[in-house]
């Protein structure tokens, strides 16, 4: 596949227009007019680094996709449109064509209109740019936790990183597991209605004390994390070997979850409680944010019962 | 280089700020509230594809954010901030410092921030993806030429070509070579200058005739050019060996130049005239727009006095 009828396949399959889109695709810039305050994010997908070599095209563009979209549910932002740059190493045509359609069925899900990128030869790669809209005294930064604030997920984590341990050691990882690490689900509508109730998100994607000590360095804070609070998937139970304590490390530094962790006042409780019931989900209360009182501690503590657990940071790329 | 280390260095080096970014590197998302319309352009940049393996690291951060910045130009839009996404092979330090001070060197030139991004390990590429502003109503697109208008470019052009053609030979290209393939130079001061004078632009990336038929299909109509009135660069003759019809090759069909190609009305002539002078540039009147007679015939012809030139299309990635 030659790259101008690439261009023109992406061009006719991505043709979801938005108003406040002047000009998408096909010039030298896109021009955009955006109505309120823009939150932009971007992230690369490098096979070997960020997805197995082997995983299925559609998973990689559903992916790819899902874990920008998770960048703005972790500020709030609802999607608006994406530009694409596509990296591929030959020219393999359905390889291209299930992979535009993982990313085609996500955008289409939020709505999400393509409005530019880049088409270029060389070892696959997919980098993604998302632009969201959010009113900007409501976006969940990062710095703005405060002491006392509790910590909440709502969703059970671990599965991803349980998955990508059985590929690395050759175990057949269930339906379970495979979906949880290669079809990610950005919680779109969870980071839009915490809007003005959470104090601080961030969304899972390098384990969830790598990402909460994030929160905790650019807010000032501590956090302790309650071992026995922390939600585990239910779905590491189905690889062979695996015991509870090496479940919870999934859980604690595993990475890919791509669900929220957010802090809250206690006063916030009730309204929190309300949210996740319209959204059908399970609110896991998992620690608390505290005033730092000794510049050693590590920033996040994970304790089961009054002992406190030796932790290991997450994920680097490098 | 730890990734958290060389996302620090980067947060420091690129420390510049504007008023309408709220938020910038170290959120899930930047934070923007644009006080224009927002021109919008990205392209990714691979080692072995857009740059010879051996490039200086220097070179290849000053290209990758130059060629997104001549999407700007070309858009007639005034570069604002922009977007990094650094896949790097190893921990190499220097590479990194020497790449981010090309990035940086030009950034500052355009006073254009760094407002987020991302890094990864993998093969080496580099995504930019640069906001600029423009008044939507002025915006030079492609689809906006009218028969009738004349074509200008205001440099010559070749040198880049010439370069690529030295290095897959194994002849040393001159310094003013190398400097036209590693070091373009963006023309935004044209591009704005340009706004609401020419009809349509585009930025000359892959060919004079490969670029300047996108704004022939994009405006439905077709180009002529008069070879003689091509501006070729003095800069080819250092190569031994090249004689006058293959350093007209470079120029026509060759890529990489960076110049803008526009369309105005002859009516336009003066003002085009005062522009360059302004800006201290030679203006090239090339060719000419014509309503196209014949679906068959090829958008861009190329002429030497009555002789019609056989010419190939430029560059595509694969």
């Amino acid at each position: 596949m030659h790259e101008f009828a690439l261009i023109d396949r992406i061009r006719k399959q991505f043709s979801q227009t938005q108003p406040e889109v002047l000009l998408g695709i096909g010039d030298d810039c896109a021009l955009l007019t955006p109505r309120a305050t823009l939150a932009v994010s971007t992230d690369t997908f490098v096979e070997g680094t960020h997805f197995f070599k082997g995983t299925s095209a559609r998973a990689i563009g559903h992916k790819a996709l899902a874990v920008n979209l998770s960048d703005l549910a972790a500020m709030g932002a609802k999607p608006l449109y994406f530009l694409l740059n596509l990296t591929l190493p030959n020219t393999d045509e359905s390889f291209a064509h299930e992979l535009l359609a993982g990313i085609h069925a996500l955008a289409a899900l939020y709505q999400c209109a393509l409005i530019g990128g880049d088409t270029t030869r060389g070892p696959l790669s997919i980098t993604i740019t998302v632009f969201g809209e959010c009113p900007a005294d409501k976006a969940l930064r990062r710095s703005a936790a405060k002491a006392g604030d509790e910590i909440f997920v709502t969703r059970k984590l671990g599965a991803a990183a349980a998955a990508v341990y059985a590929r690395k050691q050759n175990i057949k990882a269930s339906t379970a597991l495979c979906k949880a690490l290669d079809f990610p689900d950005p919680q779109i509508a969870l980071g839009m209605a915490l809007r003005g109730v959470a104090s601080a998100a961030i969304d899972l994607s390098d384990g969830l004390v790598n990402d909460l000590s994030h929160i905790c360095e650019q807010s000032a804070l501590a956090a302790t994390l309650q071992a026995e609070d922390i939600p585990v998937s239910p779905a590491i139970d189905d690889l062979p070997g695996i015991n509870a304590q090496q479940a919870l490390q999934f859980a604690v530094n595993g990475g890919d979850d791509y669900a929220l962790c957010f802090c809250a006042s206690p006063l916030r409780r009730e309204e929190l409680h309300a949210i996740c019931a319209n959204l059908d989900l399970e609110l896991f209360h998992i620690g608390v944010m505290y005033a730092k009182s000794d510049a050693s501690q590590g920033s996040v503590q994970v304790w089961h019962g009054a002992e406190l657990l030796p932790i290991a940071r997450g994920f680097q790329h490098f």
